[in-house]
């Protein structure tokens, strides 16, 4: 069968579906707020179903909330090629991480199918369920499940901070999405690619307009529960107060010493932290906090994580401490030939390209352990990321589904 | 006109309402979370009016939400003797902090009237409204605007977390009592006392009952905005981050440093320290958090508070920094008279009994401006407050009762 000629991509299509989509949960501060499987993260399925349904695409649904948009191949008994990211955002987060890489999946199967190119795989765009992680612990909960990296019914117990569960927001999404068919949890995928912001300045720096991933940095993540003993701030002195402020404070200053590099690689966050009961006027008996540590060297990485618990031991102080490793990821590769299709596509269409590390965590890390995976990375405005500023340009967000429609018509005809 | 014999208090009915009011916002740890005029809150205040139902007393409400029960006297045209506190907790508070000092004046109230003791001037029980502050800045609230240390319309327009005012609270409580008269703000008290769990270990280990109240620390609060920028965790190296976690730590590290003492007399406390957006992979672009210090040297207190200010803009790092000091009390003294008083009327009853210095704020500070106050502590097991494990015994809350009884009567007859 020979190679049908690439059809361009509708880029004045592509961004007002980004228009479209930002309304939802859309933030004063120009951003979005749209946690995983929270009403406007359903309504943003919704709309992509709607969209599905004017070429007659079906949806599929599995137990983990993942959704599948399929255009049928003339094969069928053969896995789809699929592409695809995620809709759901951090809290006060941008227009672009996660939807952009839907979205150009969404406008690769259009393009396809408005060209009437017949395929013989199946065509997919994939919304993997909950990437960000802010509302359910894990992040990239859907890829993890799907390719058995984490288990269903553990991570359909998992509760947000109100105690709703993760299986009751599936079933929230299953009822929005009656016509939905069932997708078998690890059914194969002939081939993955994911597009998205690149979240750092070096696509920018660089002038560059596509980066072909080549891996991505590992990552380990601690949950700490600090218990001391709420007291009156007016008449407990210092030597009788267990405040887990203080204690929970002088670990996160001890971390941040033992976790400095001259180099600027180690990345070391504490983006939760919560003080309880939160009077002002009362010594705190109760802090939880999060770290979250990463690094692309499989063996620093290994050294520093194993030091994070002794060095919060050390300086609990007159405090109780629970650690928890909740996530624990090595540095990932992405295969050589699925980094030299996206370079040699870019090479096609005339697109200043380069190879890139992802410093950010994606589903397509998962998914490597399924099948062939890859990364198309676009520049983001001064690298501002999980910000309601973030920013991608159209003519840049054209260029990757252009790229992604070429592929995916290379892997599926 | 001739002393009547002191009657005695009921010490089980008084334990009962303790038993009663300690049901209203309960917690599942053994406390209460009543925070100001919530519907608990609001309830508390009408299980009150209901048990002054029964002898007749009538209820007023001023414009702040603060409430006065009154039992007449025979000369309509003099200011009541007053006793009481306030019925708000802290989150996740206990079950004798505030209550017990209302609790203790309403048991004289029903006590003088049911030996059928005919005072001059009217006998009061008052629930200062928003003592705690935990829901809206600043605490002691209802006393301040009632004494014109805050402004009325400024108070009523504070907000809680979710944007409900005080003004709106306090209608709802007037919606609540629809039988309530008016009080003036400001209008004459004769005499205040008020009653208090001592928060602290000092009578307890001296196996006092009674502690006669000479005075109260000095407070400055400082509320202080942190703002950096949202950015990813795992894209963002350290040096292009702007991390208002890590500069709030640094702060209150440095501030730690500056406010040690020797002897243990400083009191620095954070209990409330907000992180946003709060994502685990977000390096979080702002934090919001409360500065409480006291001492009971005017001087050392001017002189730490300065330092406050200059402490936090030296640790912004590559942050902005708001700070505002929202409370400056100096430290205080109740009129030797009412401490005299105190300790006679223990002395007279053989309960053991000592003079002691406050390190808590109290409502009786503000209400000292306006006429003669003072305070009498019971003890409190292990000084434990502000936290659900709060105790106190019926006998030392009887004991406390029966002081305030015999004042009321000395200052009213």
């Amino acid at each position: 069968m020979s190679k049908p000629a690439y059809p361009l991509v509708n880029s004045k299509r592509l961004w007002q579906r980004h228009l479209d989509m930002a309304r939802i949960g859309a933030t004063p501060g120009g951003g979005v707020h749209r946690l995983a499987l929270t009403p406007e993260d359903i309504e943003a399925h919704l709309l992509l179903v709607k969209w599905a349904g004017v070429h007659g695409f079906s949806t599929d649904l599995d137990a983990i909330g993942n959704m599948f948009i399929r255009r049928a191949g003339s094969d069928s008994s053969l896995a789809p090629v699929a592409s695809g990211s995620h809709t759901d955002t951090q809290p006060l987060g941008g227009r672009f991480d996660g939807i952009t890489g839907v979205l150009a999946a969404f406008e690769a199967l259009e393009t396809i199918h408005e060209a009437g190119i017949e395929t013989r795989h199946p065509l997919e765009t994939i919304i993997w369920n909950n990437e960000e992680g802010s509302r359910f612990i894990p992040a990239c909960m859907g890829s993890a499940v799907y390719t058995g990296v984490e288990k269903l019914s553990d991570m359909l117990a998992r509760e947000d901070k109100s105690g709703v569960t993760m299986g009751a927001c599936v079933d929230a999404l299953r009822q929005a999405l009656p016509q939905a068919g069932s997708r078998e949890l690890g059914a194969p995928i002939a081939n993955f690619i994911e597009t998205h912001i690149e979240q750092g300045i070096e696509l920018e720096t660089n002038g560059n307009t596509i980066g072909a991933v080549t891996g991505m940095q590992g990552y380990r993540r601690f949950q700490v529960h600090v218990i001391g003993e709420d007291a009156h701030s007016g008449t407990t002195p210092r030597a009788r107060r267990k405040d887990a402020f203080a204690a929970a404070s002088d670990m996160t200053h001890a971390l941040r010493e033992r976790l400095w590099d001259e180099d600027d690689e180690i990345r070391y966050t504490i983006g939760r932290f919560e003080v309880l009961p939160g009077g002002i006027s009362v010594v705190p008996g109760r802090v939880n906090f999060c770290i979250d540590l990463r690094h692309h060297d499989e063996g620093i990485l290994n050294d520093l994580g194993d030091a994070v618990p002794r060095v919060c031991k050390a300086h609990a102080g007159p405090c109780e401490i629970e650690i928890t490793e909740f996530l624990r990821l090595p540095p990932m590769s992405f295969p050589e030939a699925m980094i030299a299709g996206v370079e040699k596509a870019a090479r096609r269409n005339g697109f200043p390209h380069q190879r890139i590390y992802s410093y950010a965590g994606h589903d397509a890390r998962h998914v490597a352990r399924l099948c062939p995976a890859g990364m198309i990375f676009i520049p983001c405005w001064k690298g501002i990321s999980h910000n309601e500023s973030e920013r991608a340009e159209p003519g840049d967000i054209a260029a990757a589904a252009q790229l992604i429609t070429e592929l995916l018509i290379d892997q599926a005809v």
